[in-house]
Order: C-alpha cells, then structure tokens, then sequence
C-alpha cells in the first residue's frame, strides 16, 4: 500500500465482474446479458442524442427517464431514483442507509458485491446460510439488524422470493430499510414495486442491463418511499449531479416505453430457459429452480471447474464462483436457442 | 430526516450545479459548455456504438479510452484513471486520498464541490483566502494537511497558478497528495502531467467536458503515480465496475485522437474570450485575468444579482453565486461570437 491512500483501502476486497473477453465467435454465457438486443425505439432515441447538443450538459435529474419508470409500475416521480447501472444505485443505497452499526443481513449465498460495499463504507454484516434447498429462509432475519438485502430472484441461485414472504420480513422489520434487488425480476418473478406505498421501509432496484438488455449504457433505478428517494438524491448530489449521459437518458426512457418489445424478449428467454433446463436435466445435471436469465446447476459427477474450463477450450464461457458452498454450480446465461445448443453439443463433447 | 437515513445524510449539503433549463433560444453561458461540438470524429464513434452489442456490458477498464489518453500525453496507460465525469474521478479522489485525520486544504474561493465531498466522505478541510487578487499564495499551504486540491485555472476565478509555483506546493509537501483539477487548463494553462514522473504525491484530473465539448457524455480522467490509481481503480471497482458505457469510451477516445479540432475549437475559444474581455473592460467592468473558457467580473457600480437577472430576462443566462466575498461577480461562460454579442447587447440594454 501507498502512505497516501486513506487507511480503509489496503483492505478493500473489490468486486470482480465476470469476464469480457476481446476474443470475436465465444459464445459468451457467463455475465447474464440478453442475448436479444435492446428495444429499437431505445437505439433510435440514442441515436437522436448522438449530436453536437452533447456539448451540454444532461438533465441533471433526468426527469424524462423517471417520468418514463413511474408511468410503466404506476408510481410518482418522487419514488423514482436513477443511477449510472443498477450497481451505482446500490452503491449509494448501501452508503446512504445502511451505515447504523447494526450488521447488515444478506445471505451466505448472493450477489457478491454486498461485502464489497460493506467495505468501502465500512458497514458490518452478517451472511445469513440459504437452506439446503439453497432458499432464503425469512424467519432467520429476525435478529438485530441495520437492514437487509437480497436479490429476488437470487444470484446466483436464481430462486425466487414470494412476494407473500417479503411482506413478512417488511413487516417484521418496520425499523430497517429492506432493500429487494430485482435484477432478474422480469424472468419469472413478481416485482416488489407493488408494496412501496404500504411499506415505507421497502426499496426496489432494478437494472436496464437484464431484461431491457442494455448493459453496455449502464442505467438502475430505485423505486420507493419519497424519503428513501432523497436519501439516494442527497448522496447522488454530493457525489456526481450529472450521473447519466444524453443517450443513457433517452435510450432508458424509450426502453421503458417499449412495452412489447421487453414483453416479447423476455418471454423468448423464458422460454429458452425451459427447454435448457430440460436438456440439461436429461444429461443429469441439478440444476436450481430459475426464475432468473440463467440457471444454477450441478452435475452429481462431474467437477463445475474442469466443467467450465472444457466448455472454454470449445468457445463457450460460463460462469464458476469458488465460493466453497457453490464450487461445484455453474452459472449459465440463457442464450438465443442457438447458443443454448452450442452450449449442450459442447457439453457433449466434453 | 428520516429514521432509515445513515446518520451523516441529514447534514449533507449536496452540490447546487448551473441551472439546466428547458427553454429554447436561451444564450446560455451558465455552465462553462463549449460553444462549438465535439469532433466530428467522436460524433462517428459514438454512433458506431449504438446498436445491438448494446445488450453486452462496456469494458470494465476502458483500455481503449486509457490508451488514447495515455497516448495524448505520453504516460503510461497504468498512470491513468478515468471515469464518469470528473466529479466522479474526485469523489473517489477524495474518498480513498483524503481520509486521513488531518484536514483536507483549499482556496476560500474554489469550485463549490469540494466541500461538499468533505461532508460526504467525512474529512475535515480548512478554506485559504485567496489574496487581494483572487490569487492563491503557495506559502499558506505550508501547514499539517492531510491533502492539498485546487482547479487550476481556479473556478471561478479563471486565474492560473504557474507550474513553477505547483512544484513549489509538491515539494513542501512530500507526505500529502496534492490534486489539481485541471477541468479548464486547455483554454490557457500548461497541464501539470508534465510533472507526474517527478511527484509521486500529484495527482491531475481532467474532463471531456469543457475544451473536448462533452459536458452530456459525462467522462473525466486523473493521471498521476500508479499508486495512486491503484488507490482509485480499487474504489471504482467497489463502487461499479462499469463506470463507463460504450458509447461513453468509443467517443472519449476519439476526441483524444482528434487533436486538430480539439485545438482549433479551443483557439476560438480564447480569442473570444480576449475580446469579450475587452469590450466588457470598456463597459466599465473588472475583469480578472482567466485562463478558462469563461470570465470572472464585476461592475464598480451596479450589482451583480441585479445584472444576473436583468440579463435573464433578456435570454441571457450567467452564473452568480451568493458567497458573500464574490457576491458582486458574476461568472460568464464564453460563447460563439454571436452569444457574446447578444451578451454584449442585453448589458447595453439593462
């Protein structure tokens, strides 16, 4: 370490995102993007912005893009926050109200840039254990706590939450912010977006990089109580007052408004993801009830590293954790049916 | 304040940035934007990104963006950091930098941001007056600090601290970074990256957002000792690992390799300031030397609040802060020669 560098750095732990290898052909299966491209509405209203206009600044609150969410789940604009990805939106949700002493929940088992938020803003935590059936088991989140925070559905389990569970843990926890990080919502799940009004103490992100497949513009959102809204809007305005571009903006808000576009994509991987669960079944694979753009599964003889390496040497990523508790699952994106089959023919080979 | 709010956000005071406003043919000199686009070769580039590999995630390190910066100032690509707008790249500056117990140094008259970092990452910070001319006296900073920041040119002021004199502050303080935020030295100073293979303790932030005509792509960029970057990459990727989007990198690049347009943009840049100086001095105004793409005066005889929003009212927008030792400034942005003789016109007609 460096004598200049502020103390909690030398044991910062950052996060590591999945691979993104400059290599062309790979069947690229290992970060849970959308293997169908973003609305055309979205491109067309990027492209609108591609102009000498970007010498200006963008709207520093982005109204069009919150008035475009809150008009989609039926909410106001002042339950609305936007960020740059759905990890900044996190980020400033962890910073913003998570730091009261108290421990932070989450499960053992999840998306593993909570720790690494706890970190950078120096927030204890306790890792609560998923059951055997790798659920979230609501009853163990009665303890003390400074909040609690999960994916629904689960990374990278894929596991679903009823939204009739969250309800109890809301609440049972009516002094702690509960933060349902709907990611992978849009595959399968039922959003929490629906309980914002009755629990003040509910915060739902939500990312453009799944389901509105726009992960190279980088665009989250929050949706929730006015007042867990101004503690985001606070922190945003005391960190960066222009977080999203022109295009991010416009791209989102158009996104948003293209209804069946999203409805039609989503169903696509849905469907994609039944019959690779099948496929993957009948070559004896476990593999976790997904609600998610991808599955979580196991082969009951076979090592998910040696796995993962094999599928690589023929051009297909995948995604493995060494977490000890899921070292021997593989996380895979669901693809078009095309690469699901490249997928499986790879297994094949192996 | 709201019981759910970590406890330092109620006495968050956010950044207040230049109004945005919605209106059409305002001449807006508010914001320091650059009157003329960015270059036609970024335009094309950012263009080429809009399509469907829009569904996959941007670089994580943005090599692309880091080389060509790495290569306009002949570094090396691991002495450079970049980000989502400069406000960013100082956020996380100031977090894993400036946290050191001792206070954090800076002008009594300087971009209105830093304090506000202070509040939000906790660090102590004493404000130097600037000199009768608005000038910052190197000697003041001869005192415990546990960091050392200032634009240079200062905003608003505009005024230039040579390099002789930044030498000066790195060798009085060899155990603190001192950081220049260089976000208007192409308009009239000489960068202090020539300096970084000297100074392990300097570290130099730019934007694209004022001479490269970018303000609405939100990008920014530090150099400095490869510590230091450390020190910000490990902040970035436990804050988001995807700062940048694609269109985001693919245009910043260009506009690094564009050099022609990037000087001659800047050349009419400053000599429309030279004459709106001029003609502002025989209007009666004091006006203090800048080396920025805006001006920093005020009339011996008519108040500046009054000025402000007598312009507005002829569709001429300035800025004007309330901090009482420039109460009686006001900051104009330079425009097209057209702007700033529109300017010119409304003054006339107050």
């Amino acid at each position: 370490m460096s004598k200049f560098w502020s103390p909690f750095v030398k044991d910062l732990v950052p996060y590591v995102p999945g691979e993104q290898p400059k290599i062309a052909n790979l069947v690229k299966l290992n970060t849970n993007e959308n293997p169908y491209g973003p609305s055309p509405k979205a491109i067309a209203a990027m492209q609108a912005e591609v102009n000498d206009n970007l010498r200006l600044y963008p709207d520093p609150n982005s109204d069009r893009l919150k008035q475009a969410v809150a008009e989609f789940y039926g909410v106001r604009t002042d339950q609305v926050f936007v960020g740059n990805g759905s990890d900044e939106v996190l980020a400033h949700a962890f910073h913003g109200l998570f730091q009261h002493g108290r421990p932070l929940l989450f499960p053992d088992v999840t998306y593993s840039f909570y720790p690494v938020y706890c970190g950078l803003y120096g927030i204890p935590f306790e890792a609560l254990p998923l059951d055997e059936q790798f659920q979230i088991r609501v009853e163990d989140y009665a303890r003390p706590n400074g909040g609690i925070i999960f994916p629904n559905p689960n990374a990278p389990t894929g596991c679903l939450l009823a939204l009739e569970a969250i309800e109890r843990l809301l609440q049972a926890n009516p002094d702690s912010v509960v933060l349902v990080d709907e990611a992978y919502i849009d595959f399968g799940g039922e959003t929490a977006i629906a309980l914002v009004d009755r629990y003040p103490n509910l915060l739902v992100t939500q990312t453009l990089s799944k389901s509105r497949s726009l992960a190279g513009l980088r665009v989250g959102l929050a949706v929730g109580h006015p007042d867990l809204i101004e503690a985001l809007e606070r922190i945003k305005n005391s960190f960066n007052s222009y977080p999203l571009d022109r295009m991010a903006i416009a791209g989102a808000a158009a996104a948003f408004e293209d209804r069946s576009h999203f409805e039609d994509t989503c169903r696509k991987v849905i469907e994609s993801r039944e019959a690779l669960v099948a496929a993957m079944e009948a070559r004896g694979f476990d593999v976790l009830p997904s609600a998610a753009n991808f599955v979580f599964a196991r082969h009951p003889q076979r090592d998910a590293a040696e796995i993962a390496a094999g599928l690589r040497e023929r051009g297909v990523i995948v995604r493995h954790f060494k977490q000890q508790r899921i070292a021997q699952f593989l996380r895979i994106t669901i693809g078009t049916p095309d690469q699901n089959q490249a997928l499986l023919s790879a297994l094949d080979r192996l």
